[in-house]
C-alpha cells in the first residue's frame, strides 16, 4: 500500500497546480478597465518585480554561499553528502517561486478586482478572491509536490535501495536531507517576511507623513511620489511575505511530523512507515478540500455579507478536512498501543493521533477568535484605546501598549493546553500531527488572507484613477473585511509557527541524540535567557530600520515637491521609480542584520556550548518570540482600528469626535507606531521561531557529539542488563562496569 | 567558632542600626526653613504617612490571612507548624517597619536639604546623602538583624536541641522555617513596589496633564492641586517601594545562599555550617563597610562633582568588601574540594566561591554602567530618540521602543555571562553567592538611591515656597545625578533580582524533591509558556491601572480649578489632600490584582500539575520578567532623557529645537508613556520573579510528593546495590524489583 499513497501525494500537489492554472487563467481574462488603471496597475506590477529581482539576486548569493556550506559540512555525516544542499536548493528555489507566483497574480487580481467592481460587488468579490484562491492553492500545491516528490526520491535513494530499517538510520538520513529542503524554503521566507515588511512600512509610513501630514493630500493621491511604493508594498509585504512564511510552516510542519513519525515503531500494512507518510496525506487531502471549498466563497446579491462567504468557504476546508481526517487515520494507522519513547515514553492508540488533529485545528480556531476579538472595531480592547485617545498620544500609546501586553493571555493558555493536550493525546507526535492538523487547510487560509491586500491595492487604483465614488465604496467593503482577516490571519500564523516550533524542537532533540533540556543546569539557563532576548533585539532591528526607511522616503518625496514643478497641479508626473527605488534598497540592506542573527545565533551556541544549551536557547527564542509576536501584532491591530473607528465617528465621553479631531490626531500616532509593530517585526517572529529550530535540525547531527559545555567527566561505562520474572515480580539485573 | 560567628551577624546588624539611628538624629536637628516650607513639607509627610497608614490596613489583613493559611499549612509538614507563620509575620513587620524608615527620614531631609541649599551645594548633598544613607543602613541593618537573630533561634530549636544533622532534615527545616520570613518580607515589598509605583504616576501623570499642559503652570507650581501627591509619590514610590524591594533582595539572596550551602559536605572548624553561615557574615560585614564608606561621600566646595563623590562611596564599599570577603571565605571554608551534588555535580574550591563573589560584584557593575549608557543624555541612544522626536509623536515612540528592546543585549550577555561563570566557579552555590556578593554592599547602593527623591523633593520644595534661583539650582544637580543614580540603580536592582531568583529556584528545586526541569517534557514546557506570559498581563495590568488613576486625578484637579474660585490668582489653597485621596485609593485598590496574579499563580501550578511543571512556570517568569523589565525602564529612562534634552536645547539636523518646539512636545510624548514604564511596571518586575520563587520555595515540601501531570505510571520499585572494584574498574551491580 505505501507505494499508491507514497505517490499519490506528488500527485494531488499537480492536480492543485492544474487548478491554480485555470484560475489564474479565468482571473487574467477578466476586464483590465481603462488607459489610466492599466497604467498605474503597470507601475505596481513594474515596482513589485524590481523589488523580487532585486532580492533574488541577493538571495542568490545567500543560497550558493550556504548550500556550498551545507554541502560541505553534509561530507561529515555519512551518505548525506552534496544531497542536503541539493535538496536546500530546491526549496529556496521553490519558495521563491510560491513568492512570485502569488505577486503575479496579485498585480494583475488588483486592477480586475477594481474594472470588476463597477459592475458589483459580487463580481468583485469573484475576482479578488480567485486571485487570493491562486496564490494559497499554488503555494500548498508547491510544497505538497516538493516535499512529496523528494521523499519519493531519498525513500528510494536511502532506505529502499539498502534494505534499511525504516525506522533506523537509513530513514533517519533520508529525512535530514529532507530538512535542507525545509531549511531552503524558511530561509527564503525569512528574508521576504523582513525584507518585505520593511518594505511595505517604509513606503507606507514615508507616503502618510508627507503626503497626508504636510502636504495635505489623501490617501492613495496620483500626485503622491511614493503611493506606488506604498501599493508595491502591499504586494511585497502582505502577499509575498505572507506566502512565504506559510510556506515555510506547512513545509517545516510535514517535516517535524515525519523526523518524530521514524520513532514510532508501526505495525501497519504501509511497509512501517505509516506514521511517516500520514502528514504528507493530510496535507494533500486537505488541498484538495481547500480547492473544494473555495468554490462556496461567492455572494448571490451585494447586500450578503462577505464575511459570511469567507467564513463558510473556511468552514467547509476546515470540517472537510476532521471529516476526511478520521477516516484516513483509521485507515492507515494500526491497531493497538504506539509507542513513541522520547519525552515521557507516552503510549497512544490511532484515536489519540486524531484527536490531535482535532486539537490543532480547535487552537487554529481560537487564536483567530481571540486574534479577532482583541483587534476589532466596537470591541471593547478597540474602545478603551479610542477612550485614551481623547487625553493625548501618550495615552494612545500607553492603551495601545497595555492592550497588545494584555491580549497574549489568552492565545498563551489556548497554546499551552493545546500542547498539553495534543501530548497525552500522542505524545511528541500528537504536538505535530496537531500542527499539521491546523496547517492542512492552508491552501484555504491563505486564500483568505491574500485576498485583502489585492482588495486594498484595487481600493488604491480606484482612488488614483478617479473612479466614480461606488467603486470605491465596494472595494473598501472587501477592504474592510480583509483587515479582519489579516488580523485572524495573524493569530493562525503565530499559532501554526509556534506548534511548528516545537514540533521541530522535538524532532531535534531525537536528532542531537539528547534526551532532556534541563533548565535547571546553568548553561542551559544561560542558553534560555540569551533565546529569551533574540526577539527583543530581531524587534528592535526590524523596527528601527523602517523607521531610518521611511526617513529615506520622506526626504525623496520632499525633494521630488521641490524640484518637480507642477506635481500639485497634475501638471508634471512624480517619479514613482525613485520612491520604489529607495524602498527596495532599504529593504534589502536592512533584512540583513536580523536575517544573520536568526540564522547564526543558533549554530554559534550548538558548536560552542553543545546540543543541550541549543536546546535552551531554542525554547527561549520560542517563548519569547510568540509572546513578542502576539503582543506586537494584537497592538498595532488594536491601534489600526482604533483610528479607522473615528472615520465614522465616535462617541467619548457623550461626545461625537470625527477625523480631524485631538483625540482623531493622537490615534493616527497610535497607528504609525502600529504599523512596524503589526506588519514588520510583529510577523517575523513567526519566521524568527520556526527558522531557528530548523537550523538545529540540520545541525543536530553535527553537534551531537560535542561535549556538553560545563558537566562532570565523561564516563566510559559497560552496562549489562537481565531481566527475570518471579512471583509477579520482575527483577532487574543492571551491571555496570565503568572503564577508566 | 560558629557560637562566635553566629552571635557576630546580628550584633552587627544593632551596630548598624546605632548608627542610623545617630545619622538620623543629626538629620532632624538641621534647620527646617521658612513656615511655607515647614508648611509645605507637613503637607507632604502628612500625605506619605497616610498613604503608608491606608497601605498597611490593608496588609493587615493580608498577613493575618496569609499567616493563618501558612500556619496550617505547615502543620502538615513535620516539625514547622505555627513556627512559620511567626517568621512570615516578623517578615511582613520588619518590611513594613523599614518602609517607614525610610519614608519617615526622607520626608525630614526633603525640606532641610532645602534649607542647606541656601548656604551651599556642599550642606545640602550632606543632609540628602545622610538622609539616603539612614534608609540604606536602616534597611540592611533591619535585614541583617532579622536574618540573624532567625537563624540563632531556628538552629537551637531544630537542629542543637534535637541533636540534628547540619546537612539533614533538621536542617531543611530550620531554613524551611527561615523561608517564611523572607515570604513576608517579599510580600510587603510587592505591594509597596507596585501600589507606591501606581500612587506616584497617576500623581504625576494627573499633574501635569492638567498643570503644565491645560493651565500652563509650571511643574511643582503651589497653585496645582495634585502638586502635593506628586511630591509624596517620589515619597511613596522611589523611596518606601525601592527600599521595601532592595530588602526583600537582601533577604532573599541570603536565603538561597544558605538553602544550597546546607548541601555542602563542609569539614569546617565551624560545626559544620561554615557554607551556611558565610553568605549571613558576608552581608554583616558588607553593611559595615558600607557605613564606613559613607563618610567618603562629601565634597569639599561647590564645583566638585557630585557625581564623582558618589562613585567614590560606592567603589569603596565594593573593594573593601572584595578584600575582606577573600579572607572570610579562605578563613571559614575548610581547605580542599567541596561538592553540591545537584545541578552537574560540579566540585569546587574555596578559591571558586571567593571567585563567584567577584563575579557577582562585576555582574552588578557591569549591569550599572550599561543602564547608565543606554539612558543618559549625549549618548547614542538617547540622541537617537532625540532625532526621531523632529518627525513627530510616533517616530518618538518607535525610537523609544527600539532602544528598549535593544538595551536588552547586553544585559542578558552579562547576565548569562554571570550565571555560566560563577556556576563553573562554585556550582549552584556560586550563583547563589554571586548574588550575596553582590547585594553586600546594599547599604550603599540604597543610600545613593534614596538620595535622589530626597534631592527631587527638596527641589519642588524650593520651587512651591519660591526660594530664589540660586537655592533651585543647587538642588537641581543634586536631582541631575540622582536621576542618572536612579537608572543605574534600576539596572542593579533588576540584576540582583534575577541572581536572588536563579538562586532561590536552585534552592526551590532542592526543597521540591526534584532533579531536573527538562522542557523537553510536554507539560513543563507548557507552564514556561504560561510563566513567561505573567509578566506581559502583569505589565499591563500595571500600566493600565496608572492611565486609569490618571484619569481620576486628571478629573479632580480639573473640578478644583473650576470650583474653588481663585486658586490661580493664589487667592485660595486647592485641596491638596483630595487629591492625595484619590492616589490612594487608586493604588490601593489596583495594586490586588497584579499582587494576586504573583502570589496565586504559582500556588496554582505547583498544586495543580506538580513540582517541575512548577519549575518551569518559574522559568517563564524570570525570564521573561528580567527582558521585559530591562526593556521597560530603559525605554522610560532614555525617554526621559531625551525629553530633559529639550530643556538645554538639541541640534537637531543643523538647527537648534528646545523647549516649546514640535520636537519637544514629541518627547513629552514619550515621556508620558515612559513614566509607568519606568516606575511602575518596570521595577515591579523585579519583585514579581522573587516573589514567585520564594512562594514556590515555601510551598515546595508540600507538592514534593504530589505526581507529575503527564507522566507513565508510577513504579514501585526496591533497588540493591553493590559496588565492587576489580582491575582498575568499578562494577555496580543494580538489583531492581519491580512491585506490582
Amino acid at each position: 500500500m505505501e507505494q499508491v499513497f507514497i505517490y499519490l501525494v506528488p500527485v494531488l500537489g499537480i492536480i492543485g497546480l492544474i487548478v491554480m492554472a485555470i484560475k489564474s487563467a479565468w482571473v487574467t481574462k477578466q476586464e483590465t478597465g481603462d488607459e489610466t488603471m492599466v497604467e498605474l496597475a503597470g507601475h505596481i506590477a513594474k515596482g513589485s518585480m524590481a523589488f523580487l529581482k532585486a532580492e533574488w539576486k541577493v538571495l542568490f548569493y545567500f543560497v550558493v554561499i550556504a548550500g556550498i556550506i551545507l554541502g560541505w559540512s553534509g561530507t561529515l555525516v555519512a551518505n548525506s553528502s552534496w544531497i542536503i544542499a541539493i535538496s536546500f536548493v530546491i526549496g529556496a528555489f521553490l519558495s521563491a517561486f510560491a513568492g512570485y507566483l502569488g505577486m503575479n497574480i496579485a498585480t494583475k487580481a488588483n486592477v480586475r478586482t477594481t474594472q470588476a467592481a463597477k459592475t458589483s460587488l459580487k463580481k468583485a468579490l469573484s475576482v479578488s478572491f480567485t486571485g487570493g484562491s491562486v496564490m494559497g492553492i499554488g503555494v500548498a500545491g508547491l510544497a505538497v509536490l516538493g516535499m512529496g516528490s523528494l521523499f519519493i526520491v531519498f525513500y528510494n535513494m536511502f532506505v529502499l535501495s539498502t534494505g534499511g530499517d525504516v525506522n533506523g538510520d537509513a530513514m533517519a538520513t533520508a529525512l535530514e536531507v529532507l530538512a535542507g529542503f525545509s531549511l531552503g524554503a524558511e530561509s527564503i521566507a525569512l528574508f521576504a517576511r523582513v525584507g518585505g515588511g520593511i518594505y511595505t512600512k517604509a513606503a507606507d509610513v514615508g507616503a502618510d507623513l508627507v503626503g497626508k501630514v504636510e502636504a495635505g493630500i489623501p490617501e492613495d493621491d496620483v500626485r503622491n511620489p511614493a503611493t506606488i511604493a506604498d501599493n508595491v508594498g502591499d504586494n511585497v509585504g502582505d502577499v509575498a511575505g505572507m506566502g512565504a512564511d506559510l510556506f515555510g510552516s506547512y513545509v517545516a510542519t510535514i517535516l517535524a511530523s515525519m523526523v518524530l513519525g521514524r520513532e514510532i515503531v508501526s505495525n501497519d500494512n504501509f511497509g512501517g512507515i505509516a506514521p511517516i507518510l500520514l502528514p504528507l496525506v493530510i496535507a494533500g487531502m486537505g488541498l484538495m478540500f481547500s480547492i473544494i471549498a473555495t468554490f462556496f466563497v461567492k455572494i448571490s446579491k451585494d447586500t450578503d455579507s462577505v464575511q459570511a462567504a469567507l467564513n463558510k468557504g473556511n468552514w467547509i476546508s476546515i470540517l472537510l478536512t476532521v471529516g476526511a481526517s478520521y477516516f484516513l487515520i483509521d485507515y492507515m494507522l494500526p491497531e493497538g498501543e504506539l509507542v513513541l519513547s522520547r519525552g515521557g515514553s507516552i503510549s497512544f492508540t490511532k484515536m489519540g493521533v486524531f484527536g490531535a488533529v482535532v486539537i490543532g485545528l480547535i487552537v487554529g480556531f481560537l487564536m483567530s477568535i481571540i486574534t479577532e476579538y482583541y483587534t476589532s472595531m466596537g470591541k471593547r480592547p478597540v474602545n478603551s484605546i479610542i477612550k485614551q485617545s481623547s487625553t493625548g498620544h501618550a495615552t494612545n500609546i500607553i492603551g495601545g501598549l497595555s492592550v497588545g501586553m494584555e491580549s497574549t493571555v489568552l492565545p498563551i493558555l489556548v497554546l499551552a493546553g493545546g500542547i498539553y493536550g495534543s501530548f497525552a493525546a500522542a505524545g511528541l507526535y500528537g504536538v505535530a500531527i496537531a500542527a499539521a492538523g491546523m496547517m492542512a487547510t492552508t491552501a484555504m487560509q491563505l486564500a483568505i488572507d491574500a485576498f485583502g491586500p489585492i482588495a486594498d491595492n484595487a481600493g488604491g487604483i480606484a482612488e488614483m484613477s478617479g473612479l466614480p465614488k461606488e467603486v470605491r465604496e465596494r472595494t473598501d467593503i472587501l477592504d474592510a473585511v480583509g483587515n479582519t482577516t489579516a488580523a485572524a490571519g495573524k493569530g493562525f500564523a503565530i499559532a501554526s509557527a509556534a506548534l511548528t516550533a516545537l514540533a521541530l524542537f522535538a524532532a531535534y532533540v531525537g536528532l542531537a541524540g539528547i534526551s532532556s533540556i534541563d533548565i535547571y543546569k546553568a548553561d542551559v539557563l544561560s542558553g534560555l535567557f540569551v533565546g529569551a532576548m533574540i526577539p527583543f533585539i530581531f524587534s528592535s532591528l526590524a523596527i528601527a530600520a523602517v523607521g531610518r526607511a521611511a526617513m529615506d522616503m520622506v526626504n525623496e518625496v520632499r525633494r521630488q515637491f521641490r524640484e518637480i514643478p507642477g506635481i500639485m497641479e497634475y501638471k508634471a508626473k512624480p517619479e514613482y521609480e525613485k520612491c520604489v527605488e529607495i524602498s527596495t534598497k532599504a529593504s534589502i540592506r536592512e533584512m540583513v542584520a536580523p536575517g544573520a542573527i536568526a540564522l547564526l545565533s543558533p549554530i554559534i551556541v550548538g558548536f560552542t556550548f553543545g546540543p543541550e544549551v541549543l536546546g535552551g536557547l531554542l525554547a527561549g527564542i520560542t517563548v519569547s518570540g510568540v509572546l513578542m509576536g502576539i503582543f506586537q501584532n494584537n497592538a498595532g491591530g488594536a491601534w489600526d482600528n482604533a483610528k479607522k473607528s473615528f472615520e465614522k465617528g465616535v462617541m467619548i465621553d457623550g461626545v461625537m469626535q470625527y477625523k480631524g479631531s485631538e483625540a482623531h490626531k493622537a490615534s493616527v500616532t497610535g497607528d504609525t507606531v502600529g504599523d512596524p509593530f503589526k506588519d514588520t517585526s510583529g510577523p517575523s517572529m513567526n519566521i524568527l521561531i520556526k527558522l531557528t529550530s530548523i537550523v538545529a535540525l540540520v545541525i543536530a547531527p553535527h553537534i551531537s557529539e560535542t561535549p556538553h559545555g560545563v558537566v562532570s567527566e565523561v564516563e566510559k561505562v559497560e552496562i549489562k542488563k537481565e531481566i527475570t520474572y518471579q512471583d509477579g515480580k520482575k527483577i532487574e539485573k543492571v551491571e555496570k562496569i565503568v572503564i577508566n
